[in-house]
Formats: C-alpha cells, structure tokens, sequence
C-alpha cells in the first residue's frame, strides 16, 4: 500500500544526515572542525532531521591516535560544535555490536547533546544489540536498530529478528542494503516486510542504502513510497565504497517546503570537492557495480582502487573465485 | 501488471547500445575505428541485440570537416566496420526530424548494412516523423520512433501521439527521459500508458533515459518489469550530459545467460577510461542533479562543466531565472 505521492507531503518523514559517520570511514574520521561547523549549520539550514555525528567506538580496541575524534564522539566533543544545540536537528552516533564499551561510555541523555543512539547489528548478534536498546533507553535517549548485510540472509530468520527488535523499546527499525545489491522491486517488497513489523509493533521504519548499481537515491524514494520514513542520506554520497544516497538529490526530491537543497550544495562547493582532490576516495564507480550484482562485501572493490587497478575483468574472476 | 520477476528471462527484451550515438554527442563523433571495431565485437560477444551506430545527419546542414563520419553513417563507413555483419546483431541507425535528407541519404534496406532507423521527433513535428517512418519501411527497413522531452508535454498530447504513431508502421515506440527528470513512479506509470497503446497497435516499447538523477539505470528496470522490452544503454554510460543506463549495470542485471558483462568490461578497460582522460566529458554529476530535478534541457549544466565552474548555488538560481 503506497504512501504519499509526488506532490504531497509525508509529515512522517525524517532525513538523517550520516555524512560524517559513513563518510568517515574514507577518511579514518579526520574531518576539520570547519567542516563539522560548516555541516552541522549547512544541516539545520536544508531541513535535516538527524545529524549523525560518527561512531561512539572502544578506546580500548581502536587507538585514538590512528583515528579522528568522530570515531569516538565524546560528549565534550560534541559540545565544541554544536554548544547546546539550539535546534530543531537531533544529534544521533552509531554504536556497533562489539565495537564499543558501551555500558561505560555514555552519560545519561540529560547530560549528554547527544539525542539518538543508533545500535549497528548483524543477525547473529541480536542479543548483545537487544541488551544495548534497553540500556541506552534507560539511560534516557531515543534508538534505531541497524540489521546489517540482511541481502544475505533468509527471509524468516530476517522476520524472526524483526520479531524481536519489535519487543524492546527501540524507536526505528532500519532497513540496510550494506553491500548496494538490492534492486528497487526488492527494496518495495523488504519495505513491506519491515512495515508489517513497524504497524505491528509502532515502530519507525527507516531506510539506508549504498549505492554500488547506482541505485541508493532510487531504493530510498522507492522505500519513502511504501512507507518507510526514517530516510538516510550523506552530502555527495560520501560513505564507504560506493557511498550512499546523496542528500542533493533526496533533499532536492522531497516537497516539504522545510527542506531545501542550496546549503547542501553550499557544503559541496566549500568542502566536498576539496575532499576528493586531497585523494579521500568513495562513490560510484566500476568496481563497486560488479560486487554489487555478486552480493558481496564491497572490500575487494575498495582495495582494487585503492592499487588503481583498472583490470576489470580480472576483478570480476576474482569475485568468482571468491563464492 | 508486472511482467517477469527476478529469477525469470523475458524473451521480449532486447537490448540497444546507443554508445556512438547518444556517446558521440561527447566527442563530435569523433571515435578511432579501433574503438568502433572492439565495440562492435563486445557488443556481440555480450549479446547486445542492436548497436546504433550514429546519426545520419544532413550533410547540407552539417559541415563534414566539423564531425566524425559517425554523424553521417555512410553505408560504406559502417561496412568498413561489420562487413556483412554475420552476426546475430542488428545496425541501428538514428534519423532526426528536420536533420537528416531522408529522401536522399537512405538506399533500400537489401543495398544496406543497417538494420533499423531510429526516428526522434519533439512532438510538435508528428506530421514529418509519420511520413519518415512510413518511407523507412517502404525502403524495407524496421524502425522506432523516439518522442523526445515527453516530461514537458501534457498526458493528453502524449496520448493523441501513441494512437497517431499506433496507427504507422512502426516496430518500436520509445519512452525516452530526455532531461532524466522522472523518477521511478512516474516512469512505471509513463510506461503503462505506452504499453497501453502497443498493446492495442501490436508494438514494442522502448525506455531511453538519462542519469541526471541517478535513476537511468533504476528507470530501465522498473520499466522492465512493467513489460517494456527494448532498452538502450551506453558502455559507462556515455552519452549527453549525464548520460544514460549503462550497459555494465543493465546486462549485469539481465538474467538470460546470452547476456555477458565481459565484454562490456573489456571495451571499459581498453577504450572508455583513455576517451576520459583525453577530456571527454559525460556522466552524473551535481549540476545535471538540478537541471533533472528542474526538468529543465541539460545544456546549461553541459555549458557549466565545460566553464569548469563549481559553484553549483549559481547554478541553481540562474536555472530558477530561466522558468
């Protein structure tokens, strides 16, 4: 059952902006403080809902001499940028299964800028994702649930996980193409699964796509049709491999007269470009296509640019190789 | 009502490679016979089922010392390249309304290495486009008529058009995204209408689009699975601004095992990135987001990324000037 059409509004709609949490995964987090400001404003001013800040990792398991200060989102750091945040955008970091000491890193909500905790899970590790909802819920902030890599599994294992996401107290369920091998009809069908789940148990359902058959922005309006409302985006597509749907052309799509495109332009123009001639790679290309249609990590294609290697063939036997 | 699934082949599809055509609106149709002869030998090693070889353009209104001889398509040019052609691949060939001599420049189809003439017409010149086609067929020839900038027509127009073409000899009516301004929705509901009338007249129909948006790919197979059978692509796209689906994503896609991506891959490694770095300019980029989006013809951002210009905030407010 469709949702909205092209000239109506979805009051229900939020855009999360994940640009420095996606996106810093090319660049190992390193973004300026001008970059940050200049986005977190460049955000508020275009409509965006959510700003994703980066990750909320282990300083145990990842030295912080290796990575930039988003890999880690401390509070304080937070504060730098955004003071008290006098806005309408909420702030929102990810938090990986495995990946975080997340029962000593975070402060209650009421202390913290930080509004939403977004927990990174794959199905095998539901329990440890389920235990961390409950616990940042207790301490006070909103949450979504990211099932990651679901293109590789069964459908009644995806159902069962959905199942039980639908009993804790999450907010937004989310919907995650990681290796961009989902084509749109898929997307409408996963949509509706996902939905059946979200009427069932009031949950929000949001979308993340990656954008390896060029197909990120199509999968996230597809989606935004069936219903899904929670609607990921990063400026230019950055984000790691292929990156994601580019919030220009998703903010340039929506008809809420609240959103508007000229700030995310602003931030290319400013920032994005010079991104991209200091070398930090991502987006569309080649390589990212032929793991995409295999259904794979995109890793292989990563590395194989990474050597500026443009043997194409080669890469596509290797790929077979690999199943 | 969908056509086809997933897992299934359709035996309707066939696919056109319109690279020198709509590609050699990058480079004055200017390509080396060396390409030509490799993209002739992958497109049929890939299963293409037609390959466009260019435009035959009026040698009267087009000076010959300003453009490769694929703006002209000579019988003998294209000899020199497919011989006889023993392939199972047919010769496109694309005759514009208003620039091309067709009483002229074409010989009957039996002294003739072309297949199929490719008629493109706005749709305020029907008259002259139905008298085109209906001299192509008398000279033995199969044709498709392309009604181009159909997002700035009205429904009803578009409408008296089908049944006027419904009514000609036609083999192929070509729903075509000139300034790749649709999304998937409307493309899925373009391509009912258009099925509507080849259902009633006994024709084909054809989808072209253009990556403006980054739904050139996503537009073909909704298309697709609405039951549009013929599908242009390009190798990496190439063709006027943002170019068009390209053959690596759609024959990657396509699930009927005589389809390869091989191929395509090869004439990728050996040709597209060298007429790249030479500095021929085509594919998605950010000032071709705002003339999709705008519905607006690409060549103000064709003009801007020649200027190399990046301050795309300009661009939006001089395309907001030109409404």
């Amino acid at each position: 059952m469709s949702k909205g059409n092209l000239l109506s509004v979805r009051e229900d709609v939020r855009v999360l902006d994940a640009t420095m949490r996606d996106g810093g995964l090319c660049n190992d987090f390193f973004f300026t403080d001008k970059f940050v400001k200049d986005l977190y404003h460049n955000n508020i001013d275009a409509g965006v809902d959510y700003m994703e800040f980066g990750y909320k990792a282990s300083k145990r398991m990842f030295p912080t001499d290796k990575f930039g200060k988003w890999k880690y989102c401390d509070d304080d750091k937070i504060r730098e940028i955004v003071g008290d945040n006098n806005s309408p955008m909420k702030i929102a970091v990810m938090a990986d299964v495995g990946r975080c000491d997340y029962k000593k890193d975070f402060r209650a909500k009421k202390e913290s800028p930080v509004d939403m905790v977004r927990v990174a899970t794959y199905i095998n590790t539901i329990p440890v994702a389920v235990d961390m909802l409950e616990h940042f819920h207790k301490l006070g902030y909103e949450t979504s649930i990211n099932i990651m890599a679901v293109s590789k599994n069964r459908t009644e294992d995806i159902r069962a996980a959905l199942d039980i996401f639908g009993q804790t107290p999450v907010n937004v369920i989310y919907l995650v193409d990681s290796y961009g091998s989902f084509y749109p009809e898929q997307i409408r069908d996963f949509s509706q699964l996902y939905l059946e789940y979200g009427d069932k148990y009031k949950k929000q359902i949001g979308i993340h796509s990656h954008n390896n058959q060029s197909l990120a922005f199509a999968n996230t309006i597809d989606a935004l049709k069936e219903g899904v409302s929670f609607l990921d985006c990063t400026v230019m597509g950055m984000g790691r491999g292929a990156g994601n749907c580019q919030s220009e052309l998703l903010i340039g799509f929506l008809k809420n007269p609240k959103y508007m495109v000229e700030p995310i332009l602003d931030q290319i123009e400013n920032h994005m470009m010079k991104l991209k001639e200091e070398g930090v790679q991502w987006g569309f290309d080649i390589p990212y296509i032929l793991t995409g249609q295999r259904n794979s990590h995109p890793r292989t294609a990563i590395d194989f640019l990474k050597r500026h290697r443009t043997d194409y063939k080669n890469l596509r036997l290797e790929l077979l190789d690999m199943e």
